[in-house]
């Protein structure tokens, strides 16, 4: 099904690993509705996944770059306008990864390096895009860049660390570059903010099954999948939405909005009972 | 220019005075989609304004009905499902208005027969369609509600007056029944926040063209008009939002991001510069 | 253990039924801290109630007066005036009710009549008894006014029903009169977003139980108790918070930033745990 | 003027410069409410503020720290320790600075170095101090922990660049670290988002004379001082406030909560209206 949303349109997607990643869900729904893209992921990445199947599916080059090294992302611009003889017109970030989670540092017991470095991937990482993307002019008017969020830059989750702090940290850049950005070239800049989704990085986040039960009993609509997340990122990247920028996006079927859910807490009640029961029968 | 987001859809447009309404511009556009709608407002607007031009140009019927009269709107849904031969798709409800702004009683002179009147046009306006709506079933499943808001649902504008607390009951009420309708029919509600546009409606409010200026002057890609509103709204009516509910989607230019711009810092300091000059000169 | 925070000031209290009530532990509190108080409540609340016990400990005279009406308020900050020989410095708003909820019309089958009640009681009474303060010239120079609020007016709960938007229209009010009086008066109107709480009136609401339970385990320091409700009041009733106003503060532990807790998601997973085994043995 | 709010307690005041620092505000005040104080800053900012004056007024020890080193702070907080014999209860966050900001750098032109310095003296050194604390056990029970903040975390404002990204990491850490601390001793961690304030840092920042005056008449009671600023953390400390944890807290006169007041746009109008004049007249 297209609409060629994005006909004529051309765009650089950071971070789809492999067919779980929102990134790949989100490159070929860009390709089915008229874009042409480039794929960038890190090297180890691209030899850890399966980007180049997608890359054959969407006729796209796969340009390697750390998006966290500022020559890197000079290269990949650089190679990604020579590619397409001009400028691009959208961009997804969609990268993020922790040190300390992965170490099994708790939050009240962080590596300084490794937080360094969560911020550095996860956050900084789009600021640098942006920067680059900018001094090489690299961007046509009315362009749009969207980074992944996740609610935790409000409201604290169980285990999700450090990763929250940088999230909060993408969503302000993501504000502060959408003024400076917008103002000079009309370029606009948002994050979605996704629902719980079970790709290889979400996964790895202590208990992550019980979580993605919750929010798919808070959620009216039930959790957002990387498909419905690829169809809402079209969205952003077309021209129905040049209006909107500096925003964080809830793309969650309704979590966002939800105290408690008649679900949800049938869940949690049946619980409480037993746990009642237990203390009766005691 | 058309995508063919909404071929096969059918939908209500409430609101529709003159070619300055933001739902006007939405009918246009939702045909112009693929959509098949239906049009309503009051009888008392339907004279005043050139809703028949609309109708015409979108092939559409023209149902009258007050939208706080719980029977003209259960006669509307019932002559809107008759005239398509079954449920429709979406509801645009643009629908906004305030005695007390018009007889000129500030917010701490208010008459609370006038306040009631502001929200029950304004805001329970919207409750009423859609439980209507709900009570007939009138709505096929992953269908689309959006209403109209605007940013004073937050933060207070000089003279916007009792409509800021309607606009804030609108929003609640576009959650407390976005939680609903979709656990139970995968029905999204959400609300639109607009930069402040030049409608018959918006016009009316004091010191309207300073706050213009200034919201175009604060917003990195400047207001949103009427026509940028209609082409965002027939995303949140397209398949490719479904998982998008009981939000307020601010779209306005990055407006709601703004703590201030430099652009409308340079008008601000010119007038602070004047006065200075002033008392230097005394 | 009194610290004379209110020392010299003079306020009116509403919504005092009984010791659970809120209102009671802010006025024994407010006392407590060297302020002279007026207690008000509607005619019925008093007859229900057990306020004269209250009046007594506090030496507070009960004027009752029916916070919808306008003429019943202009009374009651009269005969406050006469009493104290003077103006006010703080009024607390405790006041809320469905008759929706009471008669078990659910969010889909509101009598529109009935929701017309809920916020003119639990939300449009504010305005009004600011509106007749003001009108009266009643508060002193950086008085201070507050209204309990709920976490569902930003966040939906099933069960809440027509309450949750009257406390959206609740907080609104707040702002848009701190504005006014604040500009005017230095006046500062807040409203404070409190723990579930079992008072009489909490306690009605469906599911409230397993609701208490809910957010005491995900708030990091638990419910907040009626009891520390009052104590969080009188800062806001004193001269330390003067700067403050057009705010809602959360007053619940840390409830509102938090996604999951571990101890939440503890008794979650239990019940889903259960499931799985049940689903295994069949 | 005294209540002894915090008679018996005993805290750290982090970056108090000079007296028009909020943090020596807040340390003044902190010992006229009965509490009693060590003082910390960086070595370079003790030398080149006037600290010591503070610290013969406050009775209190000046232990230097760069509250980016975790073992400036581990010695920091054994001393304090050694020095009150025990634990303390509350501590003070108010250090922030830019090199971006300070070298001209501007937002579009981030040197990364530098910007990793920002995020780690504005914001990590929040975490690496709570953290140093509770590794130390330093802190009682019900203790609070306080970080000054400001409302570029939530909208961008002109020339305040790579702050506004720390400062939303900040009430990120605030959020995180409040969760765990507070589960685990009652621990409560809050941001105090504060009007501009004419201090040493403050001013620094591009066009801060007229966002002064924009945010004095845009706010309905002025904008907070640094002395009214010390009385709201006062309460903070208190033990009145046991329940407010995880939150940004605004101390604005209103601002956060204003869209456009009358008195702001009367200055703007003015500016506009010349404007006009000047085109009438070519």
């Amino acid at each position: 099904m297209s609409y060629h949303l994005l006909k004529g349109k051309k765009g650089i997607i950071f971070g789809a690993l492999n067919e779980q990643s929102i990134a790949w869900q989100v490159a070929e729904r860009a390709v089915e509705e008229g874009a042409e893209i480039v794929l960038t992921n890190m090297a180890v990445s691209i030899r850890m996944g399966t980007i180049d199947k997608l890359a054959e599916k969407c006729h796209a080059p796969v340009i390697p770059a750390d998006a966290t090294s500022v020559s890197d992302l000079e290269n990949l611009f650089d190679r990604t306008m020579e590619h397409f003889g001009g400028r691009i017109d959208f961009i997804l970030h969609s990268i993020g990864s922790s040190p300390n989670v992965r170490k099994g540092r708790t939050y009240d017991d962080l590596n300084y390096d490794f937080f360094q470095k969560t911020l550095d991937i996860s956050a900084v990482s789009f600021h640098k895009m942006i920067q680059v993307a900018r001094k090489k002019d690299a961007l046509n008017e009315w362009g749009s860049i969207v980074a992944l969020s996740y609610i935790a830059a409000q409201r604290t989750l169980y285990g999700y660390n450090d990763m929250a702090d940088a999230k909060a940290l993408l969503e302000s850049i993501a504000r502060s570059f959408g003024y400076i950005y917008g103002r000079e070239k009309k370029i606009r800049i948002n994050t979605v903010s996704q629902s719980p989704t079970p790709t290889t990085a979400g996964s790895g986040v202590f208990g992550f099954d019980g979580l993605m039960d919750f929010a798919e009993r808070m959620s009216p609509l039930g959790n957002a999948t990387a498909a419905d997340c690829a169809d809402f990122v079209i969205t952003l990247f077309s021209d129905l939405t040049k209006k909107v920028t500096m925003q964080n996006l809830y793309h969650d079927g309704g979590f966002s909005s939800m105290g408690m859910s008649r679900n949800a807490m049938a869940v949690y009640n049946k619980s409480l009972e037993l746990e009642y029961q237990d203390v009766q029968h005691k």
